[in-house]
């Protein structure tokens, strides 16, 4: 059974074929976020700070860190990118305590990251493009650490889904090349809108399947593509959530903050037999109770989770290979 | 691609692997309700009318008719049923337009029903007890109509979803002795409590493709069952549901006037491109605003329908052997 483990300096987390969906917050990234970009680049972290607070506190069991902003004063990336990587792992670890996932498209601030993070964070993102697995495979590696591949490649990114599987298959194949075991591999099968595309669900879902059963990886998926340009977003990404976990997929990068998307995914745990005696189910009805009697997803989740005790899986072993 | 073909005296309903999820209202069944029970004895039908013309204004495409009263007047459900059963029927079809399911565990209420419903009922049910397939299977030969296979026998409902299979395999090859074709039996692989036994989920999912896959039949379920005994049992229902139809489930006998468990169909269908231009997803999303500014889920479904054009499929062909 596939497990891909990340860890923090203290906490684990489990991506895996029999594991609870990893739930990855989406928040702390700058990327279409116009406020976000104007206060990092004026030094502002607070935005940040309440994100990474905020995403633990509503169940994100790892988070996702994208420095990916273009400063008016400086538009090269490739210049900035680095240290507020660097800047931001080092925020953000100070407050919160699960893994990370490095997000960028920048190498050296995947560089940045990788010197940055405590433990074994994920890197977001490889993709089948020539450049891209030269350039990341290689990190990879020499970290030791777990990586996203996005089944693009250089014709970019293709509506047949076989395409997609056959550039995620070559993302795999050329990663054995460098010793990077199939576990370490999480694919991203690409989520289109199912309003502009009528079979993205299908797509997904037979998808993941075969990078299961065929490639035997671990999966993701930016979760809330799927309802782009729709009505009542939320309504489409809670069916859309379980049908993909039923389907085989064991992780999102989402925003964990709205509670629908949560429920979803509790109750798609309890369904998949993820949930030992309905434990975490039961404590989020509770959640749920409070947030109907006025409280916030927030502080009904922390309440939740201090009184019912951590249920998290301590993990205090470090990265093997730092670099 | 199998289709059960339900029609009441001018609609049609199908139940089929590329049509939308068919609902199939619960409601209309006195088991478990005592005051509709004791309503039905004194003869006072307005629970009756009320709860058929509110599940079609909800989406329920087809309703199931329960006339399993016990009088206290007359213990005998072979003497008070049949006539009962008439009596519904007669009064649903002058309120409403959808197809029936005849649901007994009485012989003679089954074929008092089938003398009564219009078009093209479903009955509900036969199981694999030798008995029920000798009295059943005639009848639904003798009317030409579609029935639910519920997968239990003589020894009970096994816990071992590989018999419940066996049990499926084996009413449709009797039914097949009977020249009954496999696409007029919907199965109902029986779903236990996952608060009781926690690879309920994950055994419907499994039987649901292979019923699909090896009997090329459609399916049920009581779909509510799956949440018995935990809290916040709209919450697992409603991704149940999605979860069922993403491995090929294509009905459900249900409640249709929640709006959660109504929604993540919609969604569902969405999902799985049975929504053509996501038309019925936009209405729906019309639904939702109304109810959120405090329309009642009824009411804001009848005004959508109105405005959005009946989008429903006519039928006017009547059953070829009526008896």
């Amino acid at each position: 059974m596939t497990r891909t483990v990340l860890q923090s300096a203290t906490k684990t987390a489990t991506i895996g074929f029999d594991e609870p969906f990893c739930v990855i917050g989406e928040r702390i990234n700058p990327t279409g976020r116009k406020k976000l970009a104007a206060e990092l680049e004026a030094g502002d972290f607070s935005t940040v700070e309440r994100d990474a607070v905020l995403q633990v506190a509503c169940g994100a069991m790892v988070l996702d860190v994208n420095a990916g902003v273009v400063y008016n004063s400086n538009p090269d990336p490739n210049i900035t990118e680095p240290p507020l990587m660097r800047r931001v792992i080092e925020l953000v670890q100070g407050l919160v305590d699960v893994p990370l996932c490095i997000d960028s498209s920048v190498p050296a601030a995947l560089e940045a990251g990788l010197e940055t993070a405590q433990g074994r964070p994920l890197v977001n993102s490889v993709t089948g493009e020539e450049d891209r697995l030269e350039t990341v495979l290689p990190l990879i590696k020499k970290y030791d650490v777990p990586v996203v591949a996005i089944s693009n490649d250089d014709t970019g990114i293709s509506e047949d889904p076989d395409v997609r599987f056959a550039v995620a298959r070559k993302i795999v194949q050329r990663a054995a090349d460098f010793g990077i075991p199939a576990h370490d591999i999480v694919v991203d099968p690409l989520v289109m809108p199912v309003g502009a595309m009528a079979t993205a669900g299908r797509q997904v879902f037979s998808l993941v399947r075969r990078l299961r059963e065929e490639l035997g990886v671990n999966t993701t998926c930016g979760a809330s593509n799927i309802s782009f340009g729709l009505p009542h977003r939320h309504g489409v990404n809670a069916a859309f959530l379980p049908m993909a976990i039923g389907a085989g997929m064991t992780s999102a990068i989402m925003n964990p903050v709205r509670m629908v998307e949560m429920e979803a995914i509790r109750a798609a745990n309890l369904l998949m037999d993820h949930d030992p005696n309905g434990g975490e189910w039961i404590r989020f009805a509770r959640v749920i109770e409070a947030v109907e009697q006025g409280a916030s997803f927030a502080e009904a989740s922390k309440d939740a989770s201090s009184t019912a005790g951590s249920g998290r899986r301590g993990g205090r072993r470090s990265r093997s290979a730092k670099g």
